[in-house]
């Protein structure tokens, strides 16, 4: 029964992935001319692979409330990009300097330096660009609020806050809640976007919003102590980057101020919250269950 | 007469400068925690000064159509993020690599590189805060046509494909064409949005709209060969940067290409084309008029 519902999980997640993949190709545009480098990057940098989970997310979210999936892929193409962006930008050498990302040259090795700052910014623009086209949603005030809550979830405020946090924090002991809320703003802002975007784009009721914002910050942190985790017991080859990179860069994980075993169990505490705060939804909402059970099970 | 038109232009350029600068102090966040450093660096990076040349254009062409200067100041003070971000990315070491601007240490220098590539992205996603929020004018469609015709300004098929022709350009022989077209997009884009957001804001009619766009393109290529003529024969301390860059990068510019004296009949006729396509417009207009005089006489 639990192979079976993992199973069907994975099946799902494919087919999101799929569908995702086929949108961001058809939506990122193409180029001829001396500027065509930093089109080749931003195509490369999201095409060249990943698990698409804040797509899935998107995409699910927007079941519960009938909305049409064109709509939902276009604003699940808009998170990716600029997911994907955040990962150029971070595996720059001036940030985290990384050489590998889903287990291929990273941007700025591929190509230059330049040309991944260049695609970053531009794959971050062109989120709010798909956003605000006319095909995302029939009524503007649906797009507007799109575009606003995406700026505030990937600004200061949101992600980038939570990366300059990150920075600032190497080297330093930092206590569970300041690990909490640098992961609540680095990754936790995108994810909660990512779940509260079907409801936007179906005009649920605040209950139902403020449901999935619940889940999502509980799904968020359980995601990146399952992170930590994999950096310290994963293989490179299966997580697709070096592992202990967390450890050299000196960086406070929940791993590293918890402890394995305690880490494993918070996790999962915030898997089952995750799930309690569905409880509103029906069986529509068994794959973001599915989810919350997915993200602390995940080997990669 | 003329000097009398230029001393009135000046003051109605320091005033903007004033309105603009209040804006921008007050909508750039501030923060505590260890995120500071980014909120930081983007007040650094806005505050530190400059001309506002694009601010100007969109608070004159919103005078046009009658629109609240509250509402212009938002989109000014939005176009101004969106310009400051790209000098703090063009600046950095693995593009033009600059230790001053505007006569002051660039931001990776003030503060570091990881910082500056965060601040630029932080600066760039709060001009599409700023412009999606109620405050900025009382219709969503307005809002949101202002957010994609940014979008489409600033991205990968605007300046930053601008600037990745720049970079693509080094060290070959452009013509006048390729040129034109590298700066169309470089700067051209940003400074058409700033000049038509006035009327995008005053809902004003589509030829209204299309006079705007064509003084904009003039007026934008005009201002590139003043630019281009400074870095030749201007002083480090009046143009606040180093002069030379272009000839020193092996940088194809207007001045390399068409010679001193043909530069500068080029950038009087383009100042001249842009002054004529406002001739729509009543007096209300004279200083967007003055503006084309004003780039071409420039002293920095």
């Amino acid at each position: 029964m639990t192979a079976n519902r993992a199973s069907a999980f994975d099946a799902a997640m494919t087919r999101s992935q799929v569908n995702v993949e086929a949108a961001l190709d058809a939506l990122l545009p193409r180029a001829d001319g001396p500027e065509a480098r930093v089109f080749e990057a931003m195509r490369y940098a999201v095409l060249v692979g990943g698990k698409r989970f804040r797509p899935f997310l998107v995409c699910e979210s927007a079941k519960l409330f009938g909305v049409h999936s064109a709509s939902a892929l276009r604003v699940a193409a808009a998170v990716e990009c600029v997911h994907t962006y955040s990962l150029v930008h971070d595996d720059l050498p001036c940030m985290d300097d990384d050489d590998l990302r889903r287990g291929q040259p990273t941007v700025h090795h591929k190509y230059d330096e330049a040309t991944a700052v260049l695609a970053g910014d531009a794959l971050l623009t062109f989120a709010f660009e798909i956003l605000a086209d006319g095909g995302t949603h029939e009524l503007s005030e649906v797009r507007l609020d799109l575009v606003r809550r995406l700026a505030e979830a990937a600004g200061a405020r949101g992600m980038v806050g939570g990366q300059m946090i990150d920075l600032a924090s190497e080297g330093q002991s930092l206590d569970i809640g300041a690990v909490t809320r640098l992961q609540r703003l680095k990754t936790g802002a995108l994810i909660a976007f990512s779940s509260e975007a079907g409801a936007v784009l179906g005009r649920a009721s605040d209950e139902a919003l403020h449901a999935l914002h619940a889940y999502a910050h509980n799904l968020g942190l359980a995601y990146q102590i399952a992170d930590d985790l994999l950096d310290v017991e994963g293989e490179a080859a299966v997580i697709g980057k070096s592992p202990g990179k967390d450890e050299k860069a000196g960086k406070a994980t929940f791993v590293s101020i918890l402890g394995l075993e305690r880490a494993r169990d918070q996790a999962r505490m915030l898997s089952d919250q995750a799930i309690q705060h569905l409880d509103l939804f029906d069986e529509k909402a068994d794959l973001l269950r599915e989810a919350a059970r997915f993200v602390i099970n995940r080997r990669n």
